[in-house]
């Protein structure tokens, strides 16, 4: 089936945005740690995080600023830092629910039934359940013009992680973490690995690692 | 196990990349297809693409003009248009060998084993293995100080799929159509659904869709 834009642009705009908010692929699903400069908590599930590089760690984050994730774009510009915390399997209904529009007073932490992990000498609050914690601090933010979202780009200043899931070669196995993955606007999934490959080369033929590294 | 950045920043450099690339979580993997303005096709494989907007749809690349996806940069600079195309289960290899440095005057699509697909009035190539295609028209790009990293901007102007695998709702079931999952920089997943997620209200408690609409 071929769809061109002008009729996805006349589509109801809910079936629109779960056309196209699956359209990328699957994506990361991450709660964004937040704290207001009164202490005050936020908690906000993301699934816009993207690598941007390694040296040092950075991650961009995209931001609405017109949706639950207002409040985290403030208390981020506010403070300097944030966490990202990954979705493990048996926190996905509590992780889904801060997506709510909950007033600015009230910590989704304690509305959902997640628990705040405070961190020395850090701010911003992470998620007791997750598998996989990390801190950022403010690098760069900007406003893009076409939609008005919000770019916010942190550098990794800790990572916080069972040693078990940490291979070899540095590769971290998310999937025994049981991190989930996200698609369209509601849809979580477990994964199971297919392969992992060598390194590309253009003289060789593609080569399935024999042995998963970070198993 | 807590990291603090000043050991990530000492780590040796493919250890850090490998561990960087897994923390945001589960990426999407995409085919990039583009061609120069003689008719030179380039495909490239890409894990950056996140969700910007969806009215009109928009989709963000993150691109670094250092590896193999340059001839891909310069080709959408030079054309204005490219393509995404799902990796599907069956082409994880091929798509894989994409990220090996071929010289500009190489086809991916030749030196892989993956079909060049024409679009009718649309000047980059798709993949005739791909489950879902679109075809994307540059809006914006710019280039990040703070590493060297493009962004790039393209609004959707059509997508091909097997309307089977669109739900009533305009959800897209990616996981029927087997498109793979990416995590850190080699390593490949299959999906099972954990579940579908009601949207979320403050006033109510996280419910799970009883009937997978998408499915």
């Amino acid at each position: 089936m071929h769809i061109p834009g002008p009729t996805i642009a006349q589509w109801e705009s809910r079936y629109r945005a779960a056309f196209a908010n699956s359209l990328t692929g699957f994506k990361s699903g991450n709660l964004v740690g937040t704290s207001n400069s009164s202490g005050r908590d936020n908690l906000a599930i993301m699934t816009s995080a993207v690598h941007l590089g390694s040296h040092p760690p950075l991650i961009m984050l995209v931001i609405r600023p017109d949706v639950a994730e207002r409040h985290t774009l403030s208390n981020i510009l506010e403070t300097g830092v944030y966490t990202l915390n990954h979705i493990g399997a048996n926190a996905v209904e509590r992780a889904h629910q801060t997506a709510a529009r909950y007033p600015a007073d009230i910590s989704e932490f304690d509305a959902v039934g997640l628990t705040r992990r405070a961190i020395p000498d850090f701010l911003a609050p992470a998620v007791a359940e997750s598998p996989l914690s990390m801190g950022l601090e403010l690098r760069e933010e900007r406003k893009l013009e076409i939609n008005g979202t919000h770019l916010v780009i942190g550098e990794v200043v800790w990572v916080e992680l069972d040693e078990a899931i940490v291979g070899e070669d540095g590769y971290i196995d998310i999937e025994a973490a049981t991190t989930v993955a996200v698609s369209g606007l509601d849809s979580y999934h477990r994964s199971q690995r297919h392969c992992r490959m060598e390194y590309a080369k253009p003289d060789l033929s593609p080569r399935r690692q024999d042995v998963v590294k970070g198993a």
